[in-house]
């Protein structure tokens, strides 16, 4: 009933490499809002950007065991994934697995559950989204599966898929869909950094999008007011 | 049902030049310990603090469409106020219509909901308290009202109401009650930085407050100790 | 029903500095895995770490009277550590009695409700764990007790227990278990620091830690992959 | 800066009696979506249907002392509506004051804390809606303020307005509005007890409702299916 | 990007009605303590036994519409499962799509937000898990997905699978393991039924179970005791 | 580290047969509210009400082995307390350690966890107050402590303390207090009923407890209203 899969299927590295430096809100607009991690994933230190194929660990209760594994079937650039069978915060992961990841190129730990030694992870620059920041151990005594699909923070990453993780939380996309949703991405952002300067030189989004009529057939009335004393 | 007001009644510019620096917690306790909106109302970034007169948006579920209506009320120091009618953690601001905010002069955004663009945001230098980070994406379907009366993160917020923010949270003072709290909270600032400068030499305040009365009254026991083994 | 005692036992000096610069996470597991306060015991601001004996209160919900009489007995080196009986969020601890505890040596608060004065307690260099940051302020109506044994964040700490609180969070370690539990955290710290060095030159914790015979063992099987299509 | 008010101006009786039966949902649509109190606050038992004009208690954390205050000021009829002025979930209420209250002829009690003896209200027939059921105990020591506009779960309450309260929870009608809401409820009660009719004969809302157009519009394509493989 | 399939494969009838009785936890184990929907999925009422096979909706964050295109998907004796796109708590569902339900024969609903008008679905005795109860309505604007795989409370929702809920919660057993599932329950059902009889009669699970010597070799020493003064 | 402790000191056994029908709220307010567990510990079934003496557990997460350990060791009367070392919502009980219990003469169960098989449980008449209902099952790997001190639900407990539980929730009674407490909960309840009688009759609290005096000292005015408008 457990398994760790050594080889997986990942993005090809220019879609890869084309992420970066695009947000993650911007990703997952592009893609038609979907794919984005639960709110409660959070950067342990910010400003911080990642992207990276998804390795991915399942893991029992209070038991980092398939952390280990799972970090050893990383490759320099990829995201390990992690998630436990039932809701837990322990402190699965701290610097010395983070130093074993940081070793093999890992870009970072996207982990639905505790994070540990928050401070010597920021100053090795080791990036990880996580649930909770908690010290409590774990123990080694039940296995799991590596690189199988798995829902994290309520979105099911397969292995290999491609995450990006920044400042607002964390998205993952398809593998299959990565070249589109990069393309969506470019695009997205052309749109919007013209918009951008109309907006800096005092527009208003009414307008450039071209929202007064359909408000007003919704029913939005303009009253010139005030109104009342308060 | 569906209305924006254009005109509101805001505080006297002078009042709320007083407010500059004055902290949340002391406006909070000048004006009789209320008007303190919820906890989970955080900043983006630390430190920060700013204070002006309340523009109010009530916003569908996931549905950021009366943002972009109460951006276009707000004038010069305005702070934008925007709830959900149901609580919603979705990312309903980023950093474009935080730029049509900060062409505006808008002093910042109390946002019962979810904030995205953190990174740009913060970059920008507009500051913003939310209930969530969150990328997640709204839609532009349902009308709702701008400038009327809405419940903000527990607490009823009225167009031209002064809001002042920091690290600590958000407080609503009443547009009528403004320069009173005004001068309560300066009187406050006076006193404490009296008892500060003894508190720094080494006071208690159970003598600079006079308390040793009361607590003994109150019926609270010294002992030498230490008791027990542990 | 209510009292302070004024003297309490400490841990050895000596001891207490032994501790500084240790990890939260490392003491945790130094004693067994236990005497770890809960995830939502935040400290302020990062990076921070401290250590010292406990001087407690217990006090009131809504109400930080007790917190003026604990501070009173706090001595260079203490760490204050506060709970309400009932579960409160209140800003029960600010800047006035910062200056109080940071006047007196204390090395910093821990505290089961809510902070304020954040700014200002951040540019002092006084570190708190709290479990919420609120502006919300409180009375000075009803005593409760100082010194006695006292459950913070679901750990029971006793007067004089020592408290060591960083980034990660805070642990209680029982006052006469302090000596042994520095010896083993200090064991702990030199094994870790052969291990990262065969960790930051690519070997994996299977085999440092010779996990490969147990995994096999309980169950976990290498499958060579990729599986499927997706 | 506390304050009791004796009387308020309450609802047509008979405008009251008219929505008894009709549920909390169909009034929430009926004043088009607004006024329902926060999804925490939980009836003790079930089935429950009220209906009443609010009496409202403004009250310090911890403290009950305007639950009697208030109970003291509700007639026959009146819903007594009660709110700290920070979240706390100590149990304010019980049979006692339960008593008081069945003894005047209140209809129940919208309670933003904790409620206890909840056995002993089962049994008496008096019903609580509150945030907790949890025993901790109040004291009695700092005053607010009875019959002012509160804010309870999220919703502004003024005294008289119009309390109903069922399984689903407690919505809030404003007083002026009640005979109007009364109507729409009549007639949405009216149509959908059409609809039910043609449901329970198997026909879909697609249909009765004509959306099968605006699903289409929307983007809304059907396809055969079955979909791949699982 | 919206799209509704007509027709999904099933699990085999006689398998479905073999699940009958079998409660959630067996299953749960049954299958490898995977597939179990998040604790905070809680039915209306109790007590409750459904079993189906699971018919999908992907919706809009308060919005509903989607739930009035599944409803039409069903079959008789399936289990409507949907699930918003990011988390909310709105009342997505009442009595009138209840009533839809009911008619066309369908088992049961799992929801991931909110329901509405639990009294009269609690009379007509058709039962709901959701994750709030709340009567905020919803709106019909926005278009989703239907029979589609969707995360629901955590879990992976292929269209088909089979779900089985009951008052412990939700569990989702895959198509093509169903048969091999409902083997390995009934083995379990019938190890436990033998096991119950001896405990019944006083024996410890530490014999039937054999436990003593893994405890001992574990590290579990037994002492006489009492131990201390308390 | 790991430790079952066979012999226990226990409460005088009509001292706890007492406590029959006395209620969580009364014991708590009679020993100077202090003992009470989370509010979050609410009983599977209602209406309930035990007491009896404290076997202790605790246990890894995710791990009930503990949990069989301790129910070996429970007597007649006795109530079983059991809470992981860090938070944990997993199923760790269901109705075969039940039925061992039962069959042990055990009052109930005090769980910080999750509890599944609540419907056998229910009709087996066991009670359980829990954390959660959650079907999620453990593993038995990791060995722990039986009847030493443990914090369950923020309280510290010692095997042998005195456990009340009812609808309202938990109460803890230290071993050598449990007579006193008795008796001052007998006060209490005797000189309720006389207040019952009265406020039965009509009478308020505010001359019953003679509060009339203390409110118009502390501030309260009385106006006659009605206030405004609204």
């Amino acid at each position: 009933m457990s398994m760790a899969v050594r080889n997986i299927r990942r993005v090809d590295p220019a879609v890869i490499e084309g992420f970066e430096g695009i947000g993650v809100a911007t990703i997952h607009e592009a893609q038609g809002r979907k794919g984005l991690l639960a709110s409660f994933m959070r950067p342990i230190y910010r400003p911080v950007h990642i992207v990276g194929c998804a390795v991915t660990a399942e893991m029992a209760p209070g038991d980092n065991w398939m952390l280990h594994v799972a970090t050893e079937l990383c490759q320099k650039g990829d995201v390990l994934v992690a998630a436990p069978t039932s809701p837990c915060e322990d402190g699965y992961f701290g610097e010395l697995i983070g130093t074993q990841l940081q070793a093999r190129g890992a870009a970072g730990l996207i982990l639905e559950a505790g994070c540990r030694d928050v401070a010597e992870l920021t100053k090795m620059g080791f990036p990880v989204w996580s649930k909770a920041i908690f010290a409590q151990g774990t123990v080694k005594e039940t296995v799991g599966n590596a690189n199988v699909p798995i829902v994290c923070a309520g979105q099911l990453v397969n292995p290999g898929d491609l995450i990006v993780a920044d400042d607002d939380g964390v998205v993952v996309v398809r593998r299959k869909e990565a070249a589109g949703v990069l393309a969506a991405s470019r695009d997205r952002e052309e749109k919007e950094s013209k918009s951008r300067v109309r907006y800096q030189h005092g527009e208003s989004s009414l307008d450039v999008a071209n929202m007064r009529g359909r408000l007003a057939e919704r029913g939005l009335k303009y009253v010139d007011g005030p109104l009342g004393d308060e």
